[in-house]
């Protein structure tokens, strides 16, 4: 449509998760059209990120320094591990300002299907944290998914020796969650973690 | 979240049209994932346009040449100029491929509302060009709004006194339109402009 600078530029954007070609087209047209107020801000902060990007070597997160902010911060409680698959778990529960303690990010969850194993998930990291003591908790907050599931069966497995308490979040009803709507996994699941009221 | 640089690179992508806070953080993401094979294209690609971009000289369209590609295609036909608002506009038109002569890119349109007056937009150009001679025709490409359409009556009586031929789009049912759906206005003139059957 225009010149090959403009097309790459549109493709490269078209591979972003939520923009199609039709978008991405919307999206350079913005970044030409404001040049100085968007497309240069938006291209040093894509160098940034692109210089400084590592994998922390302590809990695998991804940030620009290593260990990462996280494990860094000394008012974290680094005495209770927080298990997620993915970066984007950890922003989830960073977002919500629960957690206390640190995390550690596999990286996925084992699958038979795509063929993703023990040894190609962050776990021997985790074991090695575990054992070298100082921990009291690890929570195994894998996605509620079969294969999430399977994940936090073979890490309590890995980590049962250990002198730690192992917990999971609490599955039930979703805050705002109609029973009308709910499947009956969620259901039976929150009738048999009933709580006494009050 | 994380890191100051991660969170100004998810700021700079929510200012996109059609991501917000939600959308530009699952781009961050994806983008810190694949680095290779999506950031560093991405990356290339920005600098690529942002380095090269320039507005056209002769028509105003942005390009990363000028005179832009259209303009200094030798198979375009120069003797009929399309006068179109923007540049997004000027994309619609090639992606139809059916017009075969060069553009002329306003930059917006007259609009007392947000003050835009005549020397405000890329007019004085057009009118150049045309006086220039060696111009058939012009089409008057504009929106099929109030602002629009009154840009396009400005323009008429810019360029009246020149000998050349002054069109317009044709109004009335769009292709695939529903008349139950269709506004009075696009009634009224399909009627009013109604042709002879085959």
């Amino acid at each position: 449509m225009a010149s090959q600078e403009i097309d790459a530029l549109a493709q490269a954007l078209s591979k972003l998760p939520g923009l199609g070609p039709r978008s991405a087209r919307r999206v350079v047209l913005h970044l030409m059209k404001k040049r100085e107020s968007v497309m240069q801000p938006l291209l040093r902060a894509l160098e940034n990120v692109n210089e400084r990007l590592v994998t922390c070597e302590n809990c695998g997160n991804i940030d620009t320094v290593t260990p990462c902010g996280i494990c860094a911060d000394p008012r974290r409680d680094s005495r209770s591990i927080c298990v997620i698959e993915d970066v984007s778990d950890l922003w989830a529960l960073e977002r919500s300002r629960l957690f206390p303690g640190t995390f550690h990010v596999l990286g996925g969850k084992l699958s038979a299907l795509d063929g993703v194993r023990p040894e190609d998930l962050n776990i021997d990291a985790l074991v090695t944290r575990v054992a070298a003591g100082g921990i009291d908790e690890v929570v195994l907050a894998m996605n509620a998914t079969l294969e999430g599931q399977t994940t936090a069966h073979y890490l309590a497995e890995r980590l049962e020796s250990y002198p730690i308490r192992l917990t999971q979040l609490a599955h039930g009803v979703p805050v705002g969650g109609e029973l009308d709507y709910l499947d009956d996994g969620t259901l039976a699941q929150a009738l048999r973690a009933r709580r006494p009221v009050g």
